[in-house]
């Protein structure tokens, strides 16, 4: 599904909404497609270097490049310092978020306790617990289930399959995909005197700022005392583990199969790399970039970019990752030296 | 959600109550709260040293600290050397489990060839396969699906988006919380001589002990042949995946994003850190600790403390990690010496 | 559940129809099972050296063996040199797949715009969007969610609380486990001039060839432009995150966990074991295998068989990480040489 419904435009006209120059060729552009796929109405974008050449041979009518790109190109082009982002903002020009018609299907559960917002949309087999409250425009597929006393903001999208636990609550425009399941208890458990593991009641909850998105089959739990927090903003990816009582910051990136332990504290404009690990209770700072499956022990400052286990600054990571396979003839070598030192010491001694 | 509807108790009552010396001053003690958000009625808890400055500064009525915490608080305090399980028995005294009112709703589905135990609540658009068992008091929570033949003990708490696969058994007092799938078929596939994967049919099941609980979005698969067993009182932590043919004993913790592969044995009283994982056919003894992310291959003696990848000793496995990155620099040192004893080799030669 | 419906057979009329050598002794075949649990009409099957010993034991009727199994067996055995295909397939002719009766149960939602093939099985409570096609007998059970213009094959079989996001397209056979997400949007933002996260809107799909088996809580993403491809055959565990753009070729195995960065390619044929990862847009060749856990960070092969974080030939990687722990001691060896040779060469001096 490439082709869009929006006005075709030109362009020169999609130069000049985003301040880039415009080529000397202009064509209609009626939307975005890959490399291989788009036609000569349709603009296509370098994401990678490696595909180049690609580019060079595709059937597109425009293409879209980092201003340093060099060579030729059958079609005209737009130039820009940030490709990625016009890409983004030309995507969503072009496929502009569909609007669910309001209302609620027969079969949704809707107890008289919740408050519902206007225009909202409540699918086949939603369940709503008591005292819900769903702001305006909110979109609830089919098969979402919302617990008691939940609250969501306005402009909320709810996938199907979705768990919201008891007491959650979401601001506005938060999206969360299916699978996803926020709010349930998390993992907290003492041995006991008789080496059974007694139960923590999880009586906190989790809180979810505006524009937060959260990919499929996720889970952010609930935390024994106090709130789980995720800032305004933030994106979280499919298969993130947030335990119990971790804070999250505002505009962080949180990939997938991220694994954050109890109270693990992450700073505003964070980006933790696919698979990256905390301990528990430490504190990552504003800004920190972590390379994928970093295993964060320690406290990181602010701006620090790291990698590894334990993290570390990620040039000393790398060189120590690249350098790992050396180690079996290091160690060869090292005792061919011990032996080659001995017999110097032995002439030495000789020669006193 | 912080207050209690249990009856307010002295702090003199609770130290009483778990053996604790009292301290002089005695308050009221209204539920529990963390360091910050405790008032003057509220118990506090100090999780984690960490946070000792805050503690001094918290408007908590109380504090339960550890028995050697040294400084002055601003509030009395009960001090114990076990601070953790007197703080889960705190939690669950003014935490009492929910009581959820028995009775079926509607739109459940729950087949004549059903045997359901009394006060068992079945939320909304619960389905149960055909000779499904479900012991006393149990509660499904809306959305729980059952396939035939599931037998489920008394006082289990099912959540919603649980999928319990064909013939998957649960003893008494199990927690499924949401989304995790009990019984989906093992991972077993065999290259054919055309180069296709042939599919083994995995006619076992998966055996759930008495007091086991599973936490959100977990795999736990049915083998091809015999169950997939897990033991009482054992605790598994989120997205933690127990492949076909896993045994795992009595009272271990699997916590978050474990990997266990076909056949792993796992004893009791055994702790998994998270994202560790296992070769399959390996056995686990009783009591082994494994640092989180840590990637077993042998099998383990009962006891043994572990980390790393393959796992070994956890102190060895600290020291390497640590070591790591000073890999480059001695490559570096190595070659400087080896120049430096080729030098004197040769002086040596020309000396002789 | 080890028993079967099949009729029983003899074991000289199952060596018969897979070509292997019968032994002299016959017996009556019911069906199969473990080493531990078969009795005297059942067949059990060596997984496992490990479990020679037990084997010995066995009250199984019959074994089946590696050819090159040296011991003498208290049962009369097949002997083979592909025992594990012969096992699939023996439990599958034990283990027919059971047909489920097609009918719509009532609480099936099938909007009018949708096209049923026949003999369909749809469960309780399964939603389907507008315009979705299902192919002849495919088995849909209770609390699958098919959005919108989906398109199934004949044959496929989707289990409970899958999510079908819209536009996804089945091949036939395919079966899908409870919990999967196929489809969810890519985790695609960009980072705009005031700090936030833009969301690029994710129009392509997902396409899933012919004969693919997805197991549970998996999630495949549809991506921004073009489609997200499974080819025939490849068979995916559960946990395993399949990023937005990636393609994954024919008959490939991809274990439990692993996580593909987006536009990753995976060739035919491919093993990646569990919690394997890539960065984004790699190419994997065909015949790859690759060890649990590898980090592929760059393109490998066809045929290489690779391990380690980033993924070096197998042998390397092994012999580096056994040599990791041996850091330490080296470091404190290098140490002392450097003293040594120090002292050798002012002796050297003091000799000048």
């Amino acid at each position: 599904m490439t082709t869009s419904d929006a006005t075709p435009r030109t362009l020169h006209e999609l130069a000049a909404q985003f301040g880039i120059e415009a080529p000397r060729r202009d064509v209609e552009i009626t939307g975005l497609n890959t490399i291989e796929a788009a036609g000569p109405t349709e603009l296509t974008f370098l994401s990678n270097e490696r595909y180049a050449t690609k580019l060079k041979e595709s059937a597109a009518g425009a293409a879209l490049v980092p201003a340093d790109f060099e060579g030729e190109l059958p079609m005209p082009a737009l130039r820009t310092a940030q490709p990625r982002i016009v890409f983004a903002k030309l995507m969503s020009a072009f496929h502009p978020r569909a609007q669910r018609p309001a209302g609620r299907h027969p079969t949704a559960i809707v107890p008289e306790s919740c408050t519902i917002g206007d225009d909202v949309s409540i699918g086949a087999y939603v369940v709503l617990g008591e005292n819900v409250t769903l702001g305006d425009r909110c979109v609830l597929h089919p098969h979402a289930v919302l617990y008691d006393d939940v609250v969501i903001g306005a402009d909320c999208e709810i996938h199907g399959h979705v768990s919201l636990r008891e007491g959650v609550v979401l601001g506005d425009r938060v999206i969360v995909h299916n699978g996803s399941v926020i709010g349930a208890d998390g993992f907290g458990f003492e041995p006991d005197a008789d080496g059974s593991l007694f139960k923590i009641p999880q009586v906190g909850s989790v809180r979810i700022a505006d524009d937060v998105e959260i990919q499929a089959n996720v889970c952010v739990d609930r935390s024994a005392l106090g709130d789980t927090l995720v800032g305004e903003g933030t994106k979280i990816d499919n298969f993130a583990q947030i335990a119990h009582g971790c804070t999250i910051g505002k505009h962080s990136v949180i990939c997938g199969q991220v694994g954050l332990a109890g109270s693990t504290k992450i700073g505003n404009h964070v980006m933790l790399g696919g698979g990256t690990g905390s301990a528990g209770h430490v504190e990552v700072g504003d800004g920190v970039q972590a390379a994928a499956r970093s295993g964060i022990m320690m406290d990181l400052e602010p701006g620090a970019k790291v990698g590894g286990v334990p993290a570390i600054p990620i040039k000393d990571a790398l060189r120590a990752v690249l350098y790992a396979p050396q180690v079996p003839s290091i160690a060869r070598r090292l005792k061919k030296m011990e032996r080659r030192v001995e017999a110097l010491e032995e002439a030495e001694n000789a020669d006193a």
